[in-house]
């Protein structure tokens, strides 16, 4: 079967949780919007389409089904994939880690965000300064020391103790983070040793190196989740 | 089985969700931290506990299970207690409308909360304006205009077709929401009759009417995600 994955073209996004996976499962799939324009995603968001009738992008037309929430997409694709233990529990514990990251990615969003995803980040730059500076110093320590938590009790190479889709994330969150933050995270390095190591590894990986160097890997940039403006960083 | 849920006391918050649930399937459970204290629920946030360490509450041990993430419990519980349909397509998309849900509870609390969650109400008040008034004009249109119509395309009764855990949870955010911003739900409520309709139906289920009226319901407050602070309605 092959996948249609839908997201925003121009930026990695939330879509890009689900390009990770996708990539190094070696699934079969198509970037829709990519071929065909973003206008490719609004019959779906209408309610024109069979099925689900997804909020937001992304979402993954995987046969019949139309399955919104990169979470719950990863969800459904992992125990297809390999890419989560089988037992009941492994997948409920990597969903409950990637839901927890959803949290940390809307926080990260909010940071150029604040007041409304609607307006400009140029006019909402007093909150964006002070929500940064909270989340660098508060959010990012909590977020990150806990899956560095996480990292050590698994034997300290994978959040599930195995390969999983949940590595893949964390280093999507790492390279995100990285990117907008590059002085909070060069600070922040020296306690996050098994978070580092896990995204160097991850980065490695034959197929997702051949991804990350290929032109489907779309860069970072300021329209996306995690935007670099050095006003917000350390 | 007797569930043990594990919730901050004092406030509804992302736990009532789990309640309503628990309280309408007529399930065995006891509310921990409200019997011991909220103190019972630091071990498990340390990673002191065997099971999978949540990075917040709540969370619910179900056996040797520990399910974290508000929706990851509901989509758990849901099977268990003929609170969604039993087909795969059914149940995911329950889930990512759970997550929507989600999604909206957290703008909700960034309302009064739009720079930093460990910071008072009372030191954020101007961002709070703000970004409460995109949400009351934008973002509670959108979100319950697209529940209007998943309720409208399913029938008008229930989101999917039956009585589900979505149902519950869409009583839930209704009357959060018009308990903190009841000016703008008023003028709201015209173009949303199927969403009033189900939340005075579900309102009056009797187990749920029984739990409502029951000191177990904590009284919205202004430490929990719904606040009433006048400033920030209409």
């Amino acid at each position: 079967m092959r996948y249609q994955l839908y997201y925003w073209t121009g930026i990695q996004g939330r879509g890009e949780f689900v390009r990770l996976a996708l990539e190094d499962a070696d699934a079969d799939y198509v970037d829709v919007a990519r071929e065909e324009g973003d206008e490719a995603i609004m019959p779906f968001l209408r309610g024109e389409r069979p099925g689900a009738r997804p909020f937001a992008p992304p979402f993954l037309k995987a046969g019949r089904l139309v399955i919104a929430q990169t979470a719950e997409i990863l969800h459904y694709l992992g125990p297809r994939h390999g890419l989560v233990p089988k037992s009941e529990a492994a997948r409920l514990y990597a969903h409950q880690l990637q839901l927890t990251l959803s949290d940390l990615v809307v926080e990260a969003h909010d940071t150029h965000h604040p007041i409304a995803s609607g307006l400009y980040y140029e006019d909402q730059r007093p909150a964006a300064r002070q929500r940064a500076e909270d989340f660098r110093k508060t959010r990012i320590p909590k977020f990150l020391g806990y899956f560095e938590d996480v990292l050590d009790k698994a034997g300290g190479r994978h959040a599930l103790g195995r390969h999983s889709y949940i590595d893949l994330s964390l280093f999507q969150v790492m390279s995100g983070l990285s990117y907008a933050f590059p002085k909070a995270m060069k600070r922040m390095r020296r306690k996050l040793p098994r978070l580092n190591a896990l995204a160097d590894r991850v980065a490695g990986r034959p197929r997702l190196a051949a991804y990350l160097a290929s032109p489907r890997r779309i860069p970072f940039n300021e329209m996306g989740i995690f935007r670099h403006y050095p006003e917000l960083d350390d």
